[in-house]
């Protein structure tokens, strides 16, 4: 028979079993965090009706799409999990409870050019909060400590997160007399630190700003320092105009909680030049960078917006949310080897090898173990003792039991700690406590090595 | 603006926030119970290269697939999770160790008729074990010990993993010379439940079996009684097909260690008259019945192959796996009032209610709490109290903590438990410990409730 050679499309990753162990714990460690949060899960279709994705319409993102029909019906794959939210909000909005809290971890579709680090099938790992009408800031200041947590906990250390205001923009650009062009000149210094002050200033020009407000708009927004300096530097230009004065309120507010929260000083800072290039945001914007590789971008981003779902709704729906780019994040700490090498990637805790042509006190043991929660494989093959120790190296299993003759007639197992090489004999109504024990401290290695 | 009306695609099931928490949970249960035997977790992408998908080719399934072309690619969503892990296991080989364990849960697409309870985007729970060339029977009686867990974990009780053997069928066959007619009786046979015993001859006689050997086909499915009448009723036959009695071996063999494993006799059968429609089952097969709900069908089937990836490699990898429709599954279970009222659905274990302008000693408690595992939502919005105790109300959080001017002078706190209604009066730092202590029962509360 010929055979089609098997193979995933360009752009499509696909882990190795003990890769995709630490990408799991990526999102268990997400998920946990978020539920701590009091964030409820959620789960849409990963197709939906073009026209309900596509209400927005236009946009770079729309030539990307994966559209297509089936029968009478033009279908899109999801290229985000915000479009979906505002969908689910519109259309369930009447028995939901607001602020409606859900976290949603999946996959989306986006068909950009192939290149190394680029996925057209990525996870994106999303927080949102929903207000009706209003949403206090509060909102604001406890997202950051979640992004704080959640990094830490996946075993980042050399990572800021980066806040800014929109309405601080926007009111300095009114008092500037260009609020026509703030859109243009926040998308132009969002580019700040991929193309420096300079080409900023250029393309500033470009957009017919004057020489002097791009050397004002340049100099604002590279007031550095730590937060208590660029607050007080922005006390400067207060009371010439209302949005600016709020802008300023709404970012010392959160910057005063995230202390609250428990957000260190050295993870977080005031960057007046992070703009968010998508137009919905509103207020607060949040950008999140590890240190020692600037060169990746933001690899958590998000904030505030007023209207999440007016596609769908006539109903004023404000939130605040952030996402985390799940796949690109794993491929990049691969890059950087900065995943824990030490993270119990193995599929079992204990492999037990039965070298008896009796199974039944092998199973049973196995069945103990499993009631015990161990994780545990009972080897069936019949091979020869080399290929199954081989077998159980090879997956990296750390403990390996021996039942033999003896073993059984004595009621004992031997048991290998595969990494000392170290056996011993133990009773075998000892086993699970002694394994347990061993395996208490694994349960704490984090994915990541971060120094 | 004209408004989008927001919906979703007809046969696409999407949950609201308490029904999600209960699927979320399923989910958890299965990857759990599947991690304790020594599974590990894979995730294939959801689009794949038709021509690799559909390498088999044909059959009924073809018409229902998902396809459609982005730029000159000929793109088709998975419909199963097994030909993926074909094309996986051929691709990475050389890489993986055998017997390759796997799980894998995720979504699946088959553009079926749309009608109640039948659905286009579903989830599967599927585990294998592939291996290389050879595969030990006592793989084939692993596995009903882990479709016994997994149920019985998550509080289903009145089920019945129904157990067979293809070669005992085949041979049978082969007895009365019916060995080239063989897979049309298995399909004819494995209808017995729906159509009838009478339906089930007529149609044999169709098929060309004489009326003499159709009532032996109908006599031999038709052996009843428990497991070891079965199998004493079987040896009846033995001594004169070689394959009926390497079947009725593994048959016997898969039973015995049933019980080492664990399963209670009243959840396991043999059932001589279950085929599986499938070709390419060789050996053992599975089904899974709801005792009191025989009309749902098999909720968890599978069985042994001998060839897996041949589409894609010379490589001999027989293997044995079952499968779980989740999303069906969950469906009946609510469609049967099975799903347990009383699982904590809420988002959070604990609101916060802050009574005071200053949110400071809110934002520590609420810290306190999660460092402690517990989940908790920090209530911000600035809305009258009656509102504040409505929205916790609503969303089924279990306690409320107020914490106003006095309690926050005093260093306690008011608890109030939603449920019983009654109020206390707690010192902040034992907080934490009291609502673990609280919330500790409702850890084992099953996702099924049953009798």
């Amino acid at each position: 028979m010929e055979k089609i050679k098997p193979r995933t499309l360009s752009g499509f990753m696909e882990l190795r079993p003990a890769e995709q162990m630490l990408f799991e714990q990526m999102v268990a460690t997400l998920k946990e965090t978020y539920s701590l949060y009091g964030f409820t899960p959620l789960d849409t279709p990963l197709i939906e009706a073009s026209e309900v994705l596509l209400a927005k319409g236009g946009g770079e993102t729309e030539k990307q799409i994966y559209r297509f029909t089936k029968g009478d019906a033009d279908l899109s794959l999801r290229f985000d999990l915000t479009v979906p939210l505002a969908r689910y909000v519109a259309q369930h909005a009447g028995e939901l409870t607001f602020p409606f809290r859900r976290f949603q971890i999946g996959k989306v579709y986006r068909g950009e050019r192939a290149q190394r680090g680029r996925f057209r099938e990525f996870y994106q790992a999303d927080i949102d909060i929903i207000g009706d009408e209003k949403l206090d800031i509060m909102n604001e200041a406890e997202i950051p400590s979640i992004i704080y947590r959640a990094f830490t906990k996946l075993g980042l250390r050399r990572f800021r997160i980066r806040v800014n205001n929109r309405k601080v923009l926007n009111g300095f650009f009114a008092l500037l007399g260009l609020t026509e062009k703030a859109g243009d000149i926040m998308r132009t210094i969002d580019k700040l630190e991929k193309i420096g002050a300079d080409k900023v200033c250029e393309l500033l020009l470009e957009l017919g700003v004057t020489a002097e407000q791009a050397k004002q708009i340049t100099d604002f927004i590279s007031v550095s320092g730590d937060s208590a300096s660029v607050l007080a530097a922005l006390d400067a230009y207060r009371g010439q105009n209302e949005i600016f004065d709020l802008g300023a309120d709404e970012l010392a507010t959160v910057i005063r909680h995230m202390k609250d929260f428990g957000v260190p000083d050295e993870c977080f800072a005031v960057d007046l030049t992070i703009a968010r290039g998508l137009d919905y945001y509103t207020g607060t914007v949040y950008e999140t960078v590890m240190l020692d590789h600037p060169e990746i971008g933001s690899i958590c981003s998000g904030g505030r917006y007023d209207n999440l779902a007016e596609y769908y709704t006539d109903r004023k729906l404000p939130g605040v949310g952030i996402s985390i780019g799940l796949t690109r994040l794993f491929f990049v700490l691969g890059d950087q080897k900065m995943l824990n090498p030490a993270f119990p990637a193995a599929p079992a805790d204990v492999m037990i090898l039965p070298m008896t042509d009796s199974m039944t006190e092998a199973v049973s043991l196995a069945t103990t173990l499993r009631e015990a929660g161990i994780r545990t494989q009972l080897y069936c093959e019949k091979k020869k003792f080399k290929a199954k120790i081989g077998y159980a190296d090879k997956l990296g299993v750390p403990f390996v039991i021996f039942l033999g003759e003896d073993e059984i007639a004595n009621g004992t197992v031997s048991l290998k700690n595969m990494k000392s090489g170290e056996q011993i004999s133990l009773p075998v109504g000892e086993v699970a406590a002694f394994v347990t024990d061993k395996l208490a401290g694994q349960k704490d290695l984090a994915v990541i090595l971060d120094q």
